[in-house]
């Protein structure tokens, strides 16, 4: 099996495009000609089937949030098991990342892997660092199944833990992204993410893991992150950064007259706007 | 509906017992005798059922870690919902505390209590504090609805980022302890968790927390936890302390003749050690 690292670097250096489609479907913004006369699972699985045919080709992978399926009980998570399914029969060389924020260890560590990578057919698994190495330790041993840990998070309040000033000079934050390049990245199979709505911090982290890991960045847009301060952090070649957006793709369908072409649209609008500034910014390390 | 703390500190309060039950329930580990002719989600519910009824006069509450269920798949979450349909029909007075350490935010934390209170009938929902106070926004200001944050954990690597030394003097775990009780706390739905392998953090926590609000703890016995660091740090009136034990209480029964005679026994064991620790204790607080 193609190690997790490779599956995502060679998907960023064949296709001309950062985007990262975020797959948070939530059945509740549905329009209501999608939801009538199926299932709920039948009706998120469609949706996510229309999303990937109108993305497939501009997306360097799908970040999927598992909280908006599990919200929705069985009926959510079969949605998801489907569109998984699909993905991995259909696109199998789009990596699928499964943003469950966990931190967890040991045996139950284990069963969050038989969960994420076996069962649902995820590539890797998105974990907080909270618990220290024990967090990934179960994950990296195995080259296929792949790590992405967040670093320094595009919310309002990410700064409070993530930036408090250590007493050895460093913030919280870069310590985790040292760890991370020095003692956790044993098989090449992780990586990181780091919010562009604090954007000293996104090029900081860049700085510490170097031009060839790819970081997961997020919150351009209406989270109010400006595309310029992507400046500088696209890495090597200008190939090591994947944009995340979610609902500015996925319902900007909303009220028009061919809901997908419209996100096909916004994706490939997205995409664009990301390969002028990538094609402006030089990487300086 | 009652407040969450409120049914806990009651509970503490009404029964003369620190044990939570911690159901991580491994299908794996179940005798093959149990796992005979039934599903995955029936084996899974007559164990939880079995465990419950030999257990709930014991268990000041349950704390039950969804990893070992997802694991299963969707008839490993059914076994999970059947177990606490069962509690809150059978049960109502004891909580269910959801172990899925988790950290999210916005529009994504709603939908984590969408799953864990509204549909699986958690009373709370332990989390991380790895993105700040968006961690626990949506979900403290409803009364009925809990949180447990982890603190400060007693797996090995904890201590890599919970102990790192910040530039005000404290250790970041007290920070977190810190921001739990003076910015979080403010519909006194929240409780904190730390690991009983750390005594010192323990206590520093307790100190942190003041006497009145409950601390779970976990770790004691075969994680390497001497019950005797349990002193000092039970609380008000002794009763404001909580700790779990998972796999030595639910599987003492295997290779024994009557499995859940031997699982209550270990229970009240527990019981009877921790109660000895707490009479000795005085509370310095």
């Amino acid at each position: 099996m193609k190690k997790f690292i490779d599956k995502v670097t060679s998907r960023l250096d064949s296709i001309s495009s950062h985007v990262c489609v975020g797959l948070d479907s939530n059945y509740q913004l549905f329009p209501s000609a999608m939801k009538k006369g199926v299932s709920i699972s039948r009706a998120i699985f469609n949706f996510n089937k229309n999303i990937i045919i109108a993305t497939h080709h501009l997306a360097v992978a799908y970040k999927i949030n598992l909280a908006f399926y599990r919200g929705f009980g069985m009926e959510g998570i079969e949605g998801l098991r489907l569109t998984n399914e699909y993905l991995k029969t259909t696109y199998n060389d789009i990596p699928i990342f499964a943003d469950c924020k966990i931190s967890d260890m040991g045996d139950s560590l284990s069963m969050v892997k038989k969960e994420i990578i076996e069962w649902l057919k995820f590539d890797c698994v998105m974990v907080t660092p909270w618990f220290g190495s024990d967090t990934v330790k179960e994950l990296i041993e195995d080259k296929s199944c792949g790590v992405i840990v967040y670093i320094h998070d595009s919310n309002p309040s990410a700064s409070e833990f993530q930036d408090v000033n250590l007493n050895n000079g460093e913030s919280l934050y870069e310590t985790v992204a040292r760890h991370v390049v020095t003692r956790w990245n044993k098989n090449g199979n992780i990586f990181v993410e780091a919010g562009a709505t604090y954007p000293k911090q996104l090029k900081r982290v860049r700085e510490i893991v170097g031009d060839d890991m790819p970081i997961l960045t997020a919150g351009i847009g209406s989270q109010g992150g400006a595309i310029e301060n992507l400046t500088g952090v696209f890495g090597k070649n200008q190939k090591r950064l994947l944009v995340n957006r979610s609902r500015d793709i996925i319902f900007a369908g909303r009220g028009k007259r061919d809901y997908f072409l419209a996100v096909k649209e916004a994706a490939d609008d997205f995409r664009k706007k990301l390969l002028k500034v990538s094609v402006l910014s030089t990487s300086s390390f």
